[in-house]
């Protein structure tokens, strides 16, 4: 073995397009820290996260499982009890499992109170956060509204503020995300016209440096002990608002154009034209909206680059870029108006598609450094990876783990047997399009199926969708009910199929335990079919023998 | 409502073939307690069990959800931790809700200790006996081997023999399921040419009465309170023995003619072919084996219909028909030779069809009395029906449950949207047919989806198997390799597609709790896609304004 790997650094941006990296081809958008790593690693090009919505996508890294395995399949599903999160697989290994920043995880209360586990109690704590110790959580929503707050949690970073002199109940919103406005108003980050405006804080207390010195704070306070931290950014998640000097280092003139076609919207399938026909998408469809919203996007992702140069430096330092798997993604992309869309949920590569730098420093990866690999991954595979960079054998947990290591591909090759198929899920039941749509909760769903080639969505209730990455690659062109192409759609239907009849759970055997299982009864004298005593070896018969006296 | 439904009665009986009972048909064998029971209610004659093994199908009826949903695949695949019961429905209305007999299940310790649930706490011990308080819990299969025993927990049972005189350390096997041999030699039970041969123990002391006693011991301590008990008899399922007279009181004359073809054994499924060259069908392919060991299993029948006798005047005595719904049925069937075939695992209808009799007290159910019932139902369907006959909406645990409550069918219709397909599985993994296959642990599996006339079985790694029942109710020919046969395959695989992609994991959620929810955020002042202030209503920005000054 040539692995090097105490710790992982699990880093994840939230609602970052895998096109907006200069490594990942961005003209106008310098990310030279981010670019280093992929010099040192490898950069994935055809990353797809098992859903297109921040919740049910984490809830599969964390797992290793397709949502439709783990359940949590929108934003607030609570992620039941039992199911095994990075922590669980992790801390048998001695490695300490953190988070600082974001999951999105709803915990399971109901769950915990039927099988009488206490919240506060340190099971219990892990059961609440997807298996992490918190070392700090923060969702980073801490929106307010009629109805109360969304996030019952008052961050820690609320605290901070104040102790800064940021004043209020939740500066998170009146400073960190939100600029001056006329006189004494608040020019909200949520309404998108402000973006531009820089926010109320100084750079240093806004969230993406914050995060980060709490990154550092957990590494110095570890000390020798193995660790994976999960650094888990808000941003360049909305609100779109940015600290000087990040709201204004990007301008109009470095918005790339938009990507969408007028064909795309004649005739559309149904749900995409609801989607479209969606506030947000509707939003996103006017160019002052993009050019206001997307430079502050692009500085947000500026400050984050610039803040990781400051951790990897750090790192540097301490000696830990020689012992440190350096992972880098995003939970989902963000459609910025291509494709008359905003937000995400639907599965073109804007939403869907992510990028994923993987930096391993043991010599066993050198081949590969600074290489591109077009290999199908998926968000699930990252638990089989860190499990392998580790030493430990994940293939064992492959009853439960739906993904593969990543680890052959590190050193630049992809193994013959890789997969051919790439699935990822939405449950958009709780969107007002859903109810636009008619359709039932247990519905109201998508899936999708890629190969090198394809993109296929089934969508419940209605025809197909099927789009031709290779001849159409902005994807412009439904061809899901073009008779030209049935055979390609019932291909990738059958490949659905098959997926959707994986063995998912049966989580509580491995499939060791269930080949040593084959004959197991009868050597505990479970004898079926017996007719004659001869018909088994005697040895079968010593214990009822035995009893005969 | 006129419901009356105070307690539940949940009788199962142990591979009992939906055919063995006179008030199914059979010409020779009288049930006239089973018989009187159907009289007073429905009898359903398409009730397929979620698998034709005793734990999947048992985790099915217990959970009410399909096997591939809970995961318990296969005997010995212990439930997870997290799955909810017939006991966690139910006692929350106040219902005890106990255990009396067999529930193969297996407990998920390796789950409760992860999740630092204590096995001998209450929680622990329900967690362990899928949901039930185990009153007397027994798999009645006290085998041992050279490895030692089958079933860690030592039986009351066994116990119970003792004290009656009944000497050694398994007297469950060397006097319950043993027949006198030559001299001081045991005739044991598991060699199936002893079975007209008398069990060793006097009848009230074998196992039906023995458990018959408890069940009534359990209904006298409940007192007025309301309980839903599972008695859960092992018979008539192996080692085939039986207790005078019930050995002696069937002979080769009341065997019925072997359902067999010729046609059968030419080029079969490969599958068939080997379940056919498994040992247990080589056996029960021999007549003798057929004539020594049916009047026995119509012995062990025989046996439980008069128990059942004593139990029903008990109850009637105790004023407890008039409020018990009282439900009689199997886990799954048995082939006895039929097809070729032994044991079950296969899904020709002596194997995954079960005998179902539903028996509502209730006056809403007075013009469905001694009617049949031919709707497709299925084993996931009892949790509702019991949570119904109760007064409780079980729609609200649609989320969880898969199946439908039968109450609206014991008046003697049928709802209009009733189901169209049954749908059943089998993990044959642990099975040596598996190893001569070549088919690894995740991929030995069959799923059958039957309608009211076809039934295909789609078999992984191989072509699909068809029958039709109508044309050909003795299921002799397989159409599943028929070009003339391509439509119907197809329209049934659609259906298992549509069946696989089915909404089962998200069981934190209701429908309508995601109902709900549509729209909340914004309620809880997540404003996505806003350009201007007064793109939404100025209420939604009421608590970001407090925070401007």
């Amino acid at each position: 073995m040539t692995r090097s790997v105490k710790n992982v650094l699990f880093i994840m941006c939230d609602q970052l397009r895998w096109d907006y990296l200069s490594c990942y081809g961005h003209p106008r958008l310098a990310t030279p820290n981010i670019d280093a790593l992929a010099a040192r690693g490898v950069r994935f090009t055809r990353a797809y996260v098992q859903s297109p919505v921040c919740g049910p996508s984490r809830m599969s890294f964390y797992t290793g499982r397709y949502v439709a395995s783990h359940g949590a399949t929108w934003n607030g599903v609570p992620l039941k009890v039992g199911e095994m999160t990075l922590g669980d697989y992790l801390r048998p290994l001695g490695v300490k499992t953190v988070l600082v920043g974001k999951t999105h995880m709803r915990a399971d209360t109901e769950g915990m109170q039927r099988l009488g586990i206490d919240p506060n109690s340190i099971i219990g704590v892990r059961v609440s956060e997807c298996g992490f110790d918190p070392y700090e959580r923060d969702d980073g929503l801490h929106a307010i509204g009629p109805d109360g707050r969304y996030d019952p949690q008052v961050p820690r970073y609320n605290r901070y503020l104040n102790d800064q002199g940021y004043q209020g109940d939740n500066p998170w919103h009146s400073w960190a995300n939100a600029a001056q406005g006329d006189g004494n108003a608040l020019a909200s980050g949520w309404a998108m016209r402000h973006a531009r405006k820089p926010a109320r804080v100084k750079e240093e207390d806004s969230e993406t440096p914050y995060m980060t010195r709490r990154a550092m704070d957990f590494i110095v306070e570890a000390g020798d002990s193995p660790w994976c931290l999960h650094l888990s950014y808000i941003k360049p998640h909305w609100p779109y608002i940015a600290p000087a000097p990040y709201n204004a280092m990007y301008g109009p003139n470095d918005v790339l154009p938009v990507v969408r076609s007028e064909a795309e919207r004649l005739n559309p399938h149904p749900v995409y034209r609801e989607f479209m026909a969606h506030q947000v998408s509707r939003t996103f469809a006017r160019e002052e909206v993009r050019t206001e919203v997307i430079p502050v996007y692009m500085g947000l992702i500026k400050q984050i680059d610039d803040q990781l140069g400051v951790l990897f430096g750090f790192m540097e330092q301490q000696g830990l870029m020689a012992n440190t798997l350096v992972v880098f993604t995003s939970d989902h992309g963000d459609y910025l108006g291509d494709h008359w869309l905003g937000e995400k949920d639907l599965f073109h590569e804007p939403s869907v598609k992510v990028p994923l730098i993987v930096c391993d420093p043991s010599p066993a990866a050198d081949a590969g450094r600074g290489s591109a690999c077009d290999a199908l991954v998926e968000a699930i595979d990252l638990v089989p990876t860190f499990l392998d960079a580790l030493g430990s054998d994940w293939r064992r947990q492959s009853h439960r783990l739906e993904g593969r290591s990543l680890v052959p591909l590190l050193g630049g090759g992809v193994p013959a047997q890789w997969r051919r198929y790439a699935v990822s899920e939405d449950d958009y039941s709780r969107l007002p399009v859903a109810a636009r749509l008619g359709m039932e909760p247990r519905d109201a769903r998508l899936f999708m199926v890629a190969d090198r080639r394809w993109k296929y969505i089934h969508a419940m209730g209605f025809r197909p969708m099927l789009y031709d990455l290779e001849a159409d690659p902005s994807e412009f062109r439904d061809l899901g009910a073009d008779p030209a192409y049935a055979a390609e759609r019932d291909h990738l239907a059958a490949a659905l199929g098959q997926w959707s009849l994986r063995q998912s759970q049966r989580t509580t055997c491995s499939e060791e335990e269930m080949l040593a299982a084959r004959g197991e009864a009868r050597r505990h004298g479970i004898l079926v079919g017996v007719w004659n005593e001869s018909d088994v070896p005697e040895e079968l018969w010593s214990r009822y023998r035995e009893d005969g006296k």
